[in-house]
């Protein structure tokens, strides 16, 4: 009898497992079971079904070449037999069956298999608020909640949004509420930033701007403790307020749907999830399973690490499908690259913020530059801020975050660094990594290159800086006059602060520092600045020469300050 | 007395090795000599500016806060001396001295050092033609050569230009003179392709075509005999045609300005340029070296690389200037990235081309994949063909080069490529790349993982495949009637060439192979093809299942097909 190969779950893994391994081996036979009647979607694409931009529900589960991949299609090109709205409840790993649930008639039989694929997902995490069934309160989980708030909004009753969550799923569905629908929405976040533990608070408020020029409004570090309405959703109430809402979306995070392998003795992790090795098995050897259900390796320090991304999912699900077939192929783990769009910027990163960083353990700083991701002359171009991660031991790179307006162009430098993330790479190997060079599109010393050059002066010590988020705490404190505020650039460029600031800006152009440097108080720290941080640098070393011995840079300059804080 | 490093060259690598040792050791003092006036400038814009993209020539060298990098600038910012118009005419290792000429007023004098770097450069490649001296001949070879070019331009009076070598500044070129200026541009090259060693014949007809529908004409194969005209150039000759011409570039490569470096005994490549080691020191060790001048190490295969660009001469400056303050960098080598914009298309590349492997030893093959650089739903999108070349014994990823008309998306890729290369990945170290996923941006198994993944079926025997030059091949023959040509796109895909070559053309949709492959000849060859090459796989491998002794699959399909044989 032929070989069979049972994988429950038809989402992302499921699929690519099932098709990869039938494809090498086509002699043997697939089942692929999946609780619900739509499968094989891009759940990642529900934010722009919602939007808009994706205009037929059905396109987020078609091919490149637009045939729907059903039951049929599974069938008929790729020779893997479907059971839809079937659940799989029990697996008997002695005897190796699968005991299903057929969810349109009841009816309970069992599989046998050879070998088996666990791809049973995530579940979004329910807050547990009251109101949360009201009408109108939803969960992105699957294509029918999807389906269910696109109607909602297409009917035109929808004015005022609430998004709970300021995760990536939580941002795109603002940014499809507030762009294309001209919905006022507001986004609760219970931490005190967007993007909590992927990007730091300076990155996060930057976007935060940039979101809120277009209409989106924030409430962070609130907590959502009820939802309320008469039958259908009135209002989204916090501690501090209450906000209106016709519709509320709730994105706080998904679970792994590991039940089915827990019950059966599969080895889990104590916080949720499915623990495999590098080869995407369980800890029962005829046992796959990976995407969203599974636990893998952190590249960065080697822990457990859950990271639900399709395409993570995907990427998995050809492993696994090539190991069922007998070759041995790994997964050695990831670094967690993300990009999220919000309106005109992109924000990406891979590996460790600061935050991320310091809770693990590790003695690290980050440096942030902003720089154009071209050459400076090349008349298109956009602004990059890219910021660094390293650990000061070692010196390696923890990670890359970073916003801009040109998406590709960021995402390339992010996966640049990401590439290298197994191999543990120190701020040297960025300094040289080899980013491909025409004025179009890069600089040659590229900004990729240029943040790893100053996150190695500030292992040695010898660019000392600080964020925009001290700049604005030294500045709040100005009239202490603890620190003299010094501008370096050209004195046409200072001259509006230092008319509206006659008695805090002081300026002395950088080539004029070595001439006039005694103007400055030597009894007091220096906080320089200039427009993007590299002058200010350069004038912090001079000056530290000069023997100033308290000269503090401020990185990204008046670039990064005017995105951080919109009164500068 | 002060430590004294003496800079021969600047541009690119001698100021970004002065500057970054200075920075250093403010207590130092470094003289930068330079033959030249105008120094200091991003060579790489010459098209640009050329083209009027960048309207002033002191653009290029000007800082991103547009300061002129010029001789006060160097002093008052930088805190380095310059002295422009002198020429290092020897070194006298012995004694550690410099001997300069000043080449405004003939005087000669000694300069001591402790360290020096030599960054002179490199020379257009002159061809010695007939007629070269002519009026109206140029090479871009320094700002002077470009404003000229420019002044000529902006005069009106050419009509026609040649570009003479169709490598990255010659297509440059002629993008400026067809696209701003409108003029009748032809470009000649010896070679049988555009964009030789750096892509395959195939992605260079892709990208010339391209060019063509902007106007450019490509006289491929031909070899420059001589210029014409009477005083002032007017034509082109080759043994084949005579081209007319107001103006000719010369882009045929640079050599290296390695003799005041070989004069005083340092090793010097056969084939031109100085060897340096890791840390860029000479075979003195007082002595560095790096940039358009040097000779560095392949990291391919280890071999010796001269690879002339701005970005490399950057990153090495910089590891020379720490180096010099005894710091203990070192620049491993390269691997040869590059990108070039080509009108509305980007080419990029790392590594090794198909011929380039198997020159240089490797059982390469390649394999190319077109697809979309986003997630197929998402609404904006450009297709993206990127081509993989691996060694079969190793499956070590030797080279990626692409054509895509978003050029960010496809450098980024490129980039995450150059990042391993020093790592000796393999196929699957790119399977598993983590490529950073969200629709706007990426696929879930985004193109990058997908041409390695198509790699992996190549080396396999699994995916047995042709590109678009074999195909044509195959179809120019067709009446010979030696192979079935077979679509395996839905009928409606298949349907106007199916009317058009009834006799030759069949179609099978993938999907009902399985019942009606007893329509096909068991005798012959099956040449199948669809859009992208995705499902002609599949149906190859349904196909080989069922017996078929010799199916091949069109890599690509219709799509590259269509792009490389305009007549598709």
């Amino acid at each position: 009898m032929a070989e069979h190969v049972v994988v429950i779950g038809a989402v992302a893994l499921g699929p690519k497992a099932a098709c990869r391994f039938k494809r090498i081996r086509q002699d043997a036979k697939v089942t692929l079971i999946d609780r619900d009647d739509i499968f094989s979607y891009g759940g990642c694409g529900i934010p722009y079904y919602v939007s808009g931009d994706v205009s037929e529900s059905s396109q987020l589960r078609t091919t490149a070449y637009h045939m729907v991949r059903d039951e049929p299609f599974f069938k008929d090109i790729k020779g893997v037999d479907v059971m839809s709205m079937t659940e799989a409840t029990k697996i008997d790993r002695e005897n190796k069956k699968v005991h299903i649930k057929d969810l349109r008639t009841g009816n309970e039989s069992v599989l046998d298999y050879d070998q088996l694929v666990i791809g049973t997902g995530a579940k979004p995490r329910k807050l547990g608020l009251p109101g949360e069934d009201l009408e109108g309160v939803y969960y992105v989980g699957n294509m029918h909640d999807a389906e269910t708030i696109k109607d909602g909004i297409t009917k035109g009753t929808i004015g005022k949004a609430v998004v709970v969550g300021a995760g990536f799923i939580g941002l795109e569905m603002a940014e499809a509420f507030a762009d294309m629908w001209g919905i006022e929405t507001t986004v609760v976040e219970i931490a005190p930033q967007i993007l909590p533990r992927m990007v730091s608070p300076v990155l996060a408020k930057m976007a935060q701007n940039h979101m809120e020029e277009q209409d989106v409004s924030f409430r962070l570090g609130q907590t959502v403790t009820r939802i309320e309405g008469d039958g259908k959703v009135q209002r989204v109430v916090t501690p501090e307020e209450t906000i209106e809402a016709d519709i509320v979306i709730i994105s706080a995070g998904v679970v792994p749907n590991d039940k089915v392998a827990r019950d059966c003795g599969l080895e889990c992790s104590e916080r949720g999830g499915i623990m495999v090795d590098e080869t995407m098995r369980t800890s029962d050897p005829a046992i796959f399973s990976g995407g969203d259900c599974a636990i893998i390796k952190n590249l960065i320090d080697g822990s457990p690490l859950f990271l639900p991304m399709g395409s993570m999912a995907n990427r998995q699900g050809r492993v696994i499908g090539s190991n069922l077939a007998g070759r041995k192929e790994t997964f050695p783990g990831a670094a967690g690259s993300f990009c999220v769009k919000l309106f005109e910027k992109a924000a990406a990163g891979v590996g460790m913020s600061l935050a991320g960083a310091r809770q693990a353990g590790f003695d690290a700083l980050s440096v942030m530059l902003i720089m154009a991701d071209r050459a400076h002359f090349y008349p298109t171009k956009d602004m990059m801020v890219l910021e660094m991660v390293v650990d000061r031991d070692s010196r390696r790179v923890l990670g890359v975050q970073g916003i801009s307006g040109n998406g590709d162009a960021l995402v390339g430098r992010v996966n640049a660094v990401a590439a290298l993330m197994k191999y543990k790479p120190t701020v040297e190997d960025v300094s040289n990594l080899e980013v491909a060079y025409s004025p179009p599109y890069a600089a040659a010393m590229d900004i990729l290159n240029a943040v790893a050059n100053m996150a190695d002066n500030a292992l040695s010590d010898m660019n000392r800086g600080h964020g925009p988020d001290t700049f604005v705490e030294y500045w709040n404190n100005r009239e202490s006059e603890e620190v003299c505020f010094l501008d370096v650039r050209e004195e046409a460029d200072a001259e509006p602060l230092l008319e509206k600031h006659p008695e805090h800006w002081h300026n002395i152009p950088q080539g004029e520092i070595p001439k006039r440097f005694e103007e400055l108080p030597k009894d007091k720290p220096l906080v320089l600045i200039c427009n993007t941080g590299a002058r200010s640098f350069e004038a912090q070393v001079m000056l530290d020469a000069l023997g100033f011995k308290d000269v503090r840079n401020t990185q990204g300059g008046m670039a990064v300050l005017k995105a951080y804080a919109s009164d500068f």
